[in-house]
């Protein structure tokens, strides 16, 4: 599989986080020549925040980190995340439950960690039983080699994916220097039988383990809940935030907190660029487009007009094709089906104004707004009323390249 | 473009109803050839009724005849259909508003009909200003050679369709045989930028406007509303049922009519075909694929977990490379968020058992099911649960033909 053209030049220098340790090992579960597994062990006192898939048909993992994380059910504060890609440990029935178990019970007698501390997270084929002795058995070379790096830590979770995905980025606070790292995988909401995007943001900030379930929360909505490849919904989808609190700035214990706000900025932009690297590795894709729903009655219809452009198939292919199709996305945003009144509704595509008022511009020229779709980046916002709901989504075009990955891959 | 490998071997030989006519015409608008207009005229004291897109960019035409059939707004009963195939006359603003009624007025007035007895359909290019002068023009000689065929008519209507879509069957009711032809178009819900399915079922049966209504919403939710090729919703599908009541049966005036039921299957035998055959020229469809859900806990969840696994990428390409991928339907299943137990999902595909009771069967043998992918007609049966909701719904594979129609259609 050769990289996407979308991809960033390079994998980003990221530094540690104090507190925070990272190890990967190589199961064999189902690759050969790399590793597949990956442990994240925080310092006594980190506070961890988790956001799971919402499907029905959730995998056992994720089962198994929710109630960990569940509020009111949380008896042990968090200390390791162990991660294994290959097999998603999903629809496996009482086995899969058993396998998240067994898994955990081997890593807590290894690490002297409580049981109830561990997370899990898994990615790959789905309804495949889990080969638990595999992964249990690089359990003492991961607690044993804890100096991987993020970029190790990066490549260890990825499936189909042609690219590692991290970023990072500091902040100040309360005069100490703070450093939030995350690192992603995924290339379609699921990849081919491959399930899953997972995240994971690290700061060394101290903030609340309240606090930093919100703005994970928040910043989630601005990111890889605003991003569509294929509009499809993993079995595995898992985000988690970590906050060792090493930095010893004054804890962020409220949103009112003199500096929420920059924390809150800094994992924002951590978030967003891995979530846009999401969208640049889709399957298939060849441009990263970029909708902006402007003038709706609040951010929940925005939100939901702009994901019905972003996951619809002849938008994507009209992209695809760099053709200024705008009648597609007028089409898309009316079956969003949120009353919005169609003579209120505006079109720009690069900029350009294509309609507005309902119609098209008189004297259209079409040839501005073809030459910005020939390009990489495709931008598209649309206004449609008066209103101060706004939203901006990510999503990829719809090529070929997406149909010879998921009509072919298992065969 | 070649014709759909789905396609019927041939258009069936379709009756004249009783009391309706049927006229085409070629108005150059768009199509060089070929006719591309239709105007279906029906004798006095004829019963009609209508269902149309729920955009909110629903075309003129739509708004036009919606207000026409409006309960209580209707003070005329109608009498004639005019449709026209190339300009969608979608998105036009105050001048698509002008061009209906301009082209309603023309046929008024050439017709001596009342205007408010014309209904208007539409397909084609969306944002685009109607010509009326084109359409007008055809008015006095659609009016003079109203002798075409159902064949005639189906072919008039068609944009991207790679064949005509005819349907019929007879009944007898109250010992009175009557007739019940229907006429579709559409090959996508909405074809590249070519806006619409279209849909006519006209009997000689004697029925009630208000049966007549509900007999259409009932077998539409069972036909046009339960099939998808790419998940996007047409600015102008429109549906329409005509009957002229010539047949002299004692007229169906409630659901306890001895003769309710009969008419009832009559028109759902034809509505699900021209269902199936618009499914079937989906574009670039290669494989029909009918997905049953049992077990849900109402119908309305069945259909909505249905529509998830029918409108699901990774489903569709699966289907394309004939491979037995049941995880993604699993997925699918799981995203339509209907909050059932995994624990109690099963899967059978081509009538072979996949999964049971929320994994995969023991001793999975994939081959008999491997054959099954390989044939034309995908059966996928899902129970969710021990409910008695069920639903049935159809869709097409998702194929490189589908991108290249749709990425390069208008460049």
């Amino acid at each position: 599989m050769s990289i996407s053209p979308l991809a960033p030049d390079s994998f980003p220098d990221m530094p540690p986080v104090a507190g925070l340790s990272l190890a990967t090992a190589a199961s064999g579960m189902k690759y050969q020549g790399r590793d597949d597994v990956l442990l994240i062990c925080a310092t006594p006192g980190s506070h961890f925040a988790g956001l799971f898939t919402r499907s029905d048909t959730a995998a056992a993992p994720v089962q198994w980190s929710q109630n960990r994380l569940a509020e009111g059910v949380c008896q042990t504060s968090p200390a390791a995340i162990l991660t294994n890609a290959g097999n998603a440990n999903a629809f496996t029935g009482g086995k899969g439950h058993q396998a998240t178990m067994a898994t955990a019970d081997a890593l807590a007698k290894a690490g002297n960690i409580d049981k109830n501390a561990i997370l899990l997270a898994s990615t790959g084929v789905i309804g495949e039983p889990l080969d638990t002795d595999c992964l249990t058995a690089q359990i003492p070379h991961l607690l044993a080699h804890d100096t991987a790096s993020w970029h190790d830590a990066a490549k260890a979770i990825m499936t189909t994916d042609t690219f590692a995905k991290g970023a990072t980025t500091t902040c100040q606070l309360d005069g100490k220097m703070v450093t939030i790292c995350g690192i992603a995988k995924g290339s379609g909401m699921i990849a081919p039988d491959m399930a899953t995007m997972l995240g994971y943001v690290a700061t060394d900030a101290a903030v609340s383990a309240e606090m930093l379930h919100h703005i994970l929360s928040r910043t989630n909505a601005e990111s890889f809940n605003a991003i569509s490849v294929d509009s499809d919904t993993s079995t595995n989808d898992s985000v988690f935030a970590i906050a060792t609190g090493i930095a010893g700035n004054d804890e962020i214990t409220s949103e009112t907190h003199a500096d929420f706000d920059l924390l809150y900025q800094a994992i924002q932009l951590v978030m967003i660029d891995l979530a846009k690297q999401i969208v640049c590795d889709g399957e298939g894709a060849q441009k990263l487009i970029t909708i902006d729903i402007l003038g709706a009655d609040n951010d929940s219809d925005a939100y939901k007009i702009g994901m019905s452009v972003a996951n619809s198939p002849l938008v994507k292919t009209a992209v695809a094709g760099s053709d200024a199709n705008w009648g597609r996305i007028v089409m898309a945003v009316g079956k969003a089906g949120m009353g919005i009144d169609q003579n209120a509704i505006g079109v720009r595509i690069g900029g350009f104004d294509v309609a507005h008022d309902g119609q098209r511009v008189e004297d259209f020229d079409e040839t501005p707004v073809a030459a910005h779709m020939q390009g990489r980046n495709i931008d598209i916002a649309v206004s449609v009323g008066a209103g101060s709901g706004t939203a901006r989504v990510y999503t990829c075009d719809l090529t070929h390249g997406y149909i010879s990955i998921n009509a072919d891959y298992r065969s």
